[in-house]
């Protein structure tokens, strides 16, 4: 996507031919500034500390750390140290331990020579996926949003509300759930985006700065009000990402999307999530049990970042000093709430059949 | 209540016997200062700019603020120019309404020599009824979360989610729904509170405060968390305040409020509502028409304010600058989500017929 003018991805291979830069999204929105990461425990701090972040993005940076490991010791012993340590660095977003299996299972493989080589291909490949992914799930979303938009009888606008950035920041490029909602605005469709700030991380304030670079139309709302807004009539769908999906349907996501669930099914308000297939686990059937819940550092809660007014970035506690904190990071929508998924396949409906119909090399 | 010690209570007038001092809630948690009004217009800006906020301590101040106002000039003329200053600080909470009614009720039947002392001993007068409704719904509150505690199998502790500050810093003292847990934590039993952040204004930062100088366990989570630790089974009630309940039940309250009686709806966990019989809307029959709910300013969601690690108050944007923002500060839970209400008269249904049958004079 542009940024200024200039077209970006979150990932690439640098100018050096072997180096991964990314963007620092912890500046964003304040900064715009591009990281360098030249060894796996580089790679491995950008997912944990949240450098990067998005589950198709950490799938995507996980593999180019593997390619930094290959390249220091091709050796199988040495790899997997590298994918143990990639894998330990964030336990919900299933793409991590999709994209370490898979780039695992093809340098086996692989004769030690060309290790190095052949992950970075493969590393470039996911990253491609993920794109053609997204463009696709654009498509997909573009046939929905036009259909509301003809319910509420081609008077504009869409409106869209989501929780958290699953935009083009969260994957190489384009976006999860915002994809479909650049396409629409692309294609002349009036959208506009309600965007939850998300607390602990902000990263509505992600979302924000993606829409307003694009143009799209948007309004900040604090968490808190996407209830009353749907009562007032004013969302005329959510439509949010996924950082793991069961195979029957349960939606683990950003704390607090189970919340505008349940304000949705209140108000009969369409509720859609949209997931790569690579965010499916297919071992998992009940998202309560199966899904492992990360529980972050308190000073995500109780620190906010942001802008003084001098301009200097700066962080400040609304908090008394030594306040308990829990700080859960994702929670679960049962599939029941769900009113369908968009994949890079289609739409379905959130039940084991609803995806098989969509995979059905699954079945 | 205690503050290091001292007992405080919000609001009460000065040595000087006439200037009416109160806690700067502004700058709570970080500093804890008294401000003094010294006129109808002080009194109006306090609440407008929220230095007094809570229902109960809107009206009380309401009451004051009339009284400063009887004291410069008791003609009726005058005293209807405060009361409209007055009523049009805040739109939502019904207690503001409720205390200049009855004051001018009584200031218009009153000599207007004797209008000025009249207004401060019924201002007083309604801090005294305040602190004995509170103190009430303490005790029904308590007798709540015995019961809770023994369904618990009397293992501890009773763990109580609260959004936004409905304690006694929202009230003259004691509070209302964190009354009940004021007075069991006093009666031995244990609690922990689970304290709602309540964006945009981080209100429960106050009652992070008020609960640590009263040494109960309590602990800090961002307004997504609610749903997750309902679904865990971590929460056994919520119990929240109001700023206006219809006759027919239904409940306007801080933004946020209406997702957690979803949520507590969702997963069997009782949701009660503690109110004063002063925020019984009873010309109000439908919570989403009837009551207007206030759009406060955007800088209350683009601006955080909190203590610097130099232990500087500032205010910090997440936000890029230019950000569209919208703030709806209350929403409306409908009854049918509202498990009981408990007031200084007891528990009851949040149905017309539980309301009447508390307060059948309204019948």
């Amino acid at each position: 996507m542009l940024v200024d003018g200039v077209p970006y991805r979150t990932i690439r291979v640098g100018d050096d031919g072997w180096s991964v830069e990314v963007i620092d999204q912890r500046r964003l929105p304040h900064e715009f500034r591009l990281v360098r990461l030249t060894a796996v425990e580089e790679a491995a701090a950008a997912i944990r500390d949240m450098t990067v972040r998005g589950a198709p993005l950490i799938g995507a940076t996980a593999a180019y750390g593997l390619a930094l490991a290959a390249r220091r010791d091709p050796g199988v012993e040495a790899l997997e140290r590298a994918a143990a340590l990639l894998r330990a660095t964030r336990p919900t977003a299933v793409n991590l331990a999709w994209a370490l299996d898979d780039m695992m299972a093809r340098l086996r493989n692989t004769a030690r020579g060309e290790r190095a080589a052949a992950a970075y291909r493969r590393a470039a490949e996911i990253c491609e996926e993920d794109v053609a992914t997204n463009r696709a799930i654009a498509d997909h979303g573009l046939a929905l949003l036009r259909e509301i938009l003809r319910e509420k009888g081609g008077g504009g606008p869409i409106n869209v509300l989501t929780h958290c950035n699953a935009g083009w920041l969260a994957t190489v490029d384009w976006g999860t759930a915002l994809a479909p909602v650049y396409r629409a605005h692309d294609a002349g469709l009036p959208v506009h985006v309600w965007v939850d700030e998300t607390r602990p991380r902000n990263q509505g304030a992600l979302t924000a700065w993606e829409l307003a670079r694009h143009g799209v139309d948007h309004t900040v709302v604090v968490d808190n009000a996407g209830g009353h807004l749907m009562q007032r009539g004013r969302v005329d769908l959510c439509l949010v990402g996924t950082d793991r999906t069961t195979a029957t349907g349960d939606v683990c996501n950003k704390i607090g999307t189970y919340l505008k669930a349940l304000a949705a099914r209140d108000n009969g308000v369409p509720f859609y999530v949209a997931l790569p297939g690579t965010t499916i686990d297919w071992s998992a059937a009940d998202g309560l049990r199966d899904i492992p819940i990360e529980e972050r550092g308190a000073d995500e809660v109780a620190a906010v970042g942001g802008r003084l007014d001098s301009g200097e970035l700066a962080r400040v506690s609304p908090y008394p000093e030594g306040t308990a904190v829990a700080n859960p990071a994702f929670d679960v929508t049962p599939a029941r709430l769900v009113t369908g998924v968009i994949t890079e396949r289609g739409v379905a409906p959130a039940t084991r059949e609803g995806l098989l119909g969509l995979y059905p090399e699954r079945r």
